[in-house]
């Protein structure tokens, strides 16, 4: 009996009041959502603080192609980090909305990550031709390759399934509501492949252009560089446990009601 | 009316019969896992092939450190992927198995991986002491430390959770259940951030060894890293899209009743 009395109290001393636990992960969300808009404005900005201060600035001319290849870093990270992050966390952040304007907004962030992922590849493709280096032989290249594709290949499975909301919402419910996850999945698998892709180039970078023994000896571009790659992992560790918390999620898309969230 | 049965008729023509939707899901499921069991004994194997056949095999030997350094991606890809990656999938594999003996696998599984990751950990720092190399400049070698930090962590905190099952399973099932998806998040940001690691690491090791004019005439060596890596990419696909499928759990923590997976 009196066993039974300590582990009811026991059970109890983990439990707090309801009241108490709402302001607290309401105090949460607000950390987690800032935390993350920073980190994710912040990467951007350091890469550009980076190629003017490090790297001359940008261009897109024969006579200086490296200044041409500072594209490339630049709107791959706007790309595949910025703006595909905040097209992520926009399922979290826009709770109050209509399903289907969060959708809109969610297309109109990846057609803003579109452009530049396109004109960030087209840009170190030709640095490449222009100064006769091969193409396509690095891990980096691949893992951008497959991101790229996945990337492309997400956006037309989005696209098809938004007209197909437009022109049979009930009757193609079912059919999209099995696709849900399976977006989900891929496109967070998209968003971790264009860190990874991120990271390999940040590691070809530091050894092509800063040198191992300036890069080992920590000279200030290096520290720049690594705080880069750092804020990537600090983004992918933000945005995966906003995703994994349940109680981030819109109401009526909770406890793997996700068959709601196809709906209008 | 007819616009109400047309639509009636297109809601069916999407929903499958339900016997045959259960005999579509059980041949996926052994798919992806047989996959993902090909891929993570695949991705070391190979790794061991690489340093045989083009890196003279291992040794902790004061005369060669090149050998002792080969410990390193060796170890840690064994760690980190293979052990980690069945630890995690364990959950999804054992699905008839009592839930305290699934948690002791994973138990094991980390434990193998752990003495991987130290003495692979210790073999690189060593070889760079041995050699005058800095150490923990580059961002391959924060990515590690982060991903060590955690991999510790977890650890700690799984172990906790276990001893608190053993001494009070009922007084503590709210608190562990709540630790539950913030272990799950963070155990998978863990393996993720070891897949950085690897491919930062790889990317390096390329540069390093094979060097720029050779890797990108992609010889035979530059491809098999570069195999490595996609491998490595392949298993963070089927392992995320493992666990993002619902219906791959086992039945008592299906829908968010994840609470149901702390009990014995």
């Amino acid at each position: 009996m009196s066993r039974g009395k300590s582990q009811t109290q026991r059970t109890r001393s983990y439990e707090s009041d309801d009241h108490e636990r709402g302001a607290c992960e309401w105090c949460e969300y607000a950390l987690v959502i800032t935390l993350a808009t920073i980190l994710l404005i912040g990467v951007s900005a350091l890469t550009i603080f980076w190629v003017f201060y490090y790297r001359a600035g940008y261009a897109w001319a024969d006579e200086n192609p490296a200044k041409q290849f500072n594209l490339h870093p630049t709107l791959m990270v706007a790309g595949f980090i910025t703006f595909s992050g905040f097209s992520v966390l926009l399922y979290r952040i826009c709770r109050c909305f209509r399903r289907i304007y969060v959708k809109l907004l969610h297309a109109i962030f990846h057609a803003l990550a579109f452009p530049c992922i396109v004109i960030g590849f087209l840009a170190v493709f030709d640095y490449h031709n222009k100064s006769g280096i091969n193409n396509f032989y690095s891990l980096h290249s691949w893992i951008g390759l497959v991101a790229m594709g996945l990337f492309g290949i997400q956006y037309a499975v989005g696209f098809f399934s938004f007209l197909l909301l437009l022109i049979c919402n009930k009757g193609t419910a079912g059919f999209r509501a099995s696709l849900v996850p399976v977006h989900a999945a891929f496109g967070i698998l998209t968003f971790v492949l264009g860190v990874a892709a991120c990271l390999t180039g940040l590691t070809e970078k530091a050894l092509f252009d800063i040198g191992t023994e300036r890069y080992s000896a920590l000279v200030d571009e290096a520290v720049i560089l690594n705080t880069i790659g750092v804020s990537m992992i600090a983004i992918l560790a933000v945005v995966m446990y906003i995703l994994s918390r349940d109680k981030f999620r819109a109401p009526e898309t909770r406890d793997g009601h996700i068959r709601a969230s196809v709906d209008l």
